[in-house]
């Protein structure tokens, strides 16, 4: 996709290629903050599933972002370092032991999770910035209604950032549990000061109701469903190393589950499970050769995958796995999981390229 | 495992501990070594199946490995950093465009898979070690027969450093493909000057008839199959962030998939599929507090794991995913892959701690 001037000098034939379209990703902030009767902030937990943390919480707080959300106190500070003071940083995980040096150094705000975190957050960090995570029936994260009972004028006296929640069905906008943690959160919140928030990408789709003060889109930034309109996100295209010519009989890759019928051109290209190229999908998978739809062969082993090329005139220098064509979601299918792990999954072998808008 | 006294300064609570005994590495070398009537080399590609190149290498290098093997010319740059001169590093996908530099300065050898590969090797590093890959059917790396032919008196005129082929069926030693590709091999390469290479750990565990010069272990290194004997390696410990009691009726992550019958402890632990724990293993993985066994709940999500600890006595702190009571080889099957699929996968937010002998 990138012409060959754009590569950095550092590019290497041998390895495959991540572009990751930061202009997309601040295109579907954009549209989901537009979608938002709210502030908009953004998730980028989990190294901003996969693409860089730091490069792509840059790119949203030029867009206008001003809270960001991370999994982990160490996934805080790292982010911190790149948007330097200002932005909102709030740690889902809360407040761990261990945690203090990077809440008070990197300035965190965790989302206390139960009574125990609240006494380890005070008596360490008296005066220190929290928020409040509250359990609406998911079961992960957050206090229970009889623990918020317990706690919540304590907490609520000490202004908190923001009161939140999560959604365990919200992909589903047909699922009654997305109106029963609606009720419930309000329920728990209804009538107090502090800002609220319930909405992931998922939730801001659900509508107004759910978007209360705060939306935190996550995997819509990325381009991954259920934000079906998501502009894509990433284009991954691998090399090839070898072209051979395969007869009938012949078997390409382990355990020789692919076996030719035909006269067969075989690809193999570099990359594989160890590069987030889920093992299972093997069965299913294509690449492309520009518009040419090409089957991957037998299984996809650590670094390498077999694709035949028969319909393809000449040698491909690369094929492309993600891209126009087919979308994580599509992967995620042959995969028999979702978007997401396709995302995180994404390996550190790749040469990145960063494309702005 | 490790005594709170050995962990380092910046150990997290938040954060999923993986050890890694670089001991039992060496411990599995020097047996693999010993089954092999040859040289012993070392596959330390993908990080070293995900367990850290530069400390593998250096921990092997010191047990007596001499010879080792990435897949790109990437790799073997780091990998070159942590070893210094001396050792070879031999590279899978061989010479591509880009990687002269690498090669050169960090004296890779490149295992030549074509003529096109040839070609570009003594043009841009005359004079240069290389080796030769040759395709004994699995059809995946390294030359043809025809291929070889042509090009066989003027790379053995040149003293390759190394002839090798990868066998596709070694984990089974029943079929029939392992002598199919031996007499290949054979045939390609009977009465040669340069040292001959077939095996990895599974061709080692087929005899003596694969040994040839050197045998190149990977995956019986780290713990995996088909290598039944090895030392386990890794130890996953995941953090406890919170622990509730769910009530009958109630769902307990994404999508509601698990629903109580009983009353339920529920402890939700730091780790998930962004941590390469693949989300497919969710529905028969378990993992252990101490000596007592705890079945995972709901759906893997990407940061955070729900783990029935009823029967556990107290608020475990962390609790073991892989380790001594379970390998990678049984978390895999979970998943419905192979363990290398599960060390390649470890992730990236791991306080990783390093056991030596």
């Amino acid at each position: 996709m990138t012409p060959a001037a754009d590569l950095p000098d550092t590019f290497d034939m041998a390895q495959g290629k991540l572009t990751v379209d930061l202009g997309a990703i601040c295109a579907n902030w954009r549209d989901l903050s537009d979608r938002s009767q709210s502030d908009t902030g953004a998730v980028v937990k989990a190294d901003a599933y996969g693409l860089g943390a730091g490069r792509v919480s840059q790119a949203l707080a030029q867009e206008g972002a001003r809270q960001f959300f991370v999994a982990t106190a160490k996934e805080g500070a790292q982010i911190r370092k790149a948007l330097g003071s200002g932005p909102d940083i709030f740690v889902f995980s809360g407040h761990m032991a261990g945690d203090t040096d990077d809440m008070r150094d990197a300035q965190l705000t965790p989302l206390i999770n139960s009574i125990d975190q609240m006494l380890r957050h005070v008596e360490a960090l008296p005066g220190h910035r929290f928020g409040i995570q509250l359990d609406t029936g998911m079961n992960r994260l957050g206090m229970e209604e009889a623990e918020w009972s317990a706690l919540r004028d304590i907490a609520l006296a000490q202004n908190p950032a923001l009161v939140m929640s999560h959604l365990a069905c919200a992909d589903d906008p047909s699922h009654e549990m997305n109106a029963r943690q609606l009720a419930n959160f309000i329920a728990m919140t209804d009538g107090i000061d502090a800002p609220r928030s319930l909405a992931a990408t998922g939730g801001i789709l659900l509508g107004e109701d759910y978007h209360f003060d705060l939306t935190r889109p996550g995997v819509g930034l990325y381009g991954g469903l259920p934000y079906v309109d998501a502009r894509p996100v990433v284009t991954l295209d691998l090399p090839v190393i070898q072209v051979r010519d395969v007869l009938p009989g012949e078997s390409v890759g382990y355990s020789n589950t692919w076996i030719a019928s035909v006269p067969t051109r075989v690809a193999t290209v570099s990359g594989g499970y160890a590069d987030g190229i889920i093992r299972a999908m093997g069965n299913d998978a294509h690449m492309w050769a520009g518009e040419t739809r090409c089957k991957i062969l037998g299984r996809i082993s650590m670094d390498l995958i077999g694709v035949d090329i028969t319909p393809v005139e000449g040698e491909p220098e690369t094929l492309e796995l993600l891209g126009l064509h087919q979308s994580v979601d599509t992967a995620a299918d042959w995969a028999g999981t979702i978007g997401y792990e396709i995302l995180t999954s994404l390996g550190a072998r790749y040469d990145r390229v960063y494309l702005t808008a």
